[in-house]
């Protein structure tokens, strides 16, 4: 979760949207990503995207013993990505400023572990307040 | 749907998946895209994603209104972004050989089509058939 919080925070001083998220097999980080909305235009790319993006073409052996860790709770798009892919487990940085699709989750079977990570949660607040448009844009609202 | 299998054929005649798709809004094409798999390398980039990311950053407003168009039945990544963008019609060539989310999409509210186009069952029966561990790696299996 440091190397996600780490993206994020790249991301921030980018001037882009504060979301990373790392794809880990058996203690070893396949990929690394952040939201990249600002600073490729990119309408996919949320952070947990970027990591699967940046992990590359892997087996389907690969992501089934795999973990996503994201500094935030993932939306429904990067829900699907996760049930695509069969990945068994996601680690989150927080849901208090933002509720993905955990249910949905958790109804397929797949293991989430929400850590109300306080620097997660700070890091979000200030992207709220002070990019409130440009955070709704990201999710669709 | 036409311009959706202009763009599946394309990604076939470059030796990738054959699936495509496009975002319309009131009648123009805002993005056209197709299975990024073999071309660009992508795990993220399906045929509606691509499409996706190829409209380019719209206002929450026109996602509302607009319909996607795919080959295929759409996987529960690209489900997922459909409801991220809060795409309220989908139009699907066939089902036949693969069913995606389409009961998510039904029951949250996304108007959904089938049509059974012969032409796309045709190209991806070929095409399953032809490259079968290619196919399964796209859809995580």
């Amino acid at each position: 979760m440091r190397a996600a919080l780490e993206a994020a925070r790249t991301s921030r001083d980018e001037g882009g949207i504060p979301i990373g998220s790392v794809l880990v097999h058996r203690g070893v980080i396949l990929g690394t990503g952040h939201n990249q909305r600002v600073q490729l235009g990119s309408t996919v790319l949320h952070g947990e995207m970027d990591a699967l993006e940046n992990a590359g073409r892997q087996a389907a052996e690969i992501y089934r013993e795999s973990t996503l860790y994201t500094t935030l709770s993932p939306c429904a798009m990067c829900t699907g990505a996760i049930l695509l892919y069969g990945i068994p487990r996601v680690v989150i940085g927080e849901n208090r400023t933002f509720l993905g699709e955990e249910a949905l989750l958790r109804e397929r079977g797949v293991e989430v572990e929400v850590l109300q990570d306080p620097d997660c949660i700070a890091l979000m607040e200030a992207f709220i307040a002070e990019k409130p448009a440009l955070w709704h844009e990201d999710i669709g609202e």
